[in-house]
């Protein structure tokens, strides 16, 4: 994973610390010089390492808090 | 990826199609007969391939979908 150019322009919230100490956590990251794209997955501390995650574009990020406040959590 | 096992517990929400036609999805998945997860990530259609994604649990969707209601999208 260590050729991969990421540069996190804005750290948007945290979400939970898993039992080996990683941080999942909802981010604003540009990728190799990309535009940035709203970003959720797992990180060590530090951000030194990350894991699997997924990327949203603005519109999927409303669609899905739009999901999430549809549900009965 | 064939021999992870994966049973769509729940079909959540439809978050986007991507231009080579996958989709963005929340399900609730239950992996390798685990206990069901929720999950975000890209599919193939009719599921027939995954993408790279983030499992979350109930409380860890809580705190993001809190997150997301404070932010300004």
């Amino acid at each position: 994973m260590a050729d991969i150019k990421f540069e996190i322009e804005k750290e948007i919230g945290f979400i939970a610390e898993s039992a080996k100490g990683w941080n999942k956590e909802l981010n604003l990251i540009s990728w190799n010089g990309k535009d940035a794209k709203y970003d959720l997955r797992d990180w060590a501390p530090g951000h030194e390492k990350m894991g699997k995650g997924v990327t949203l574009s603005k519109e999927e990020l409303k669609k899905l808090r739009d999901i999430l406040n549809g549900m009965e959590l």
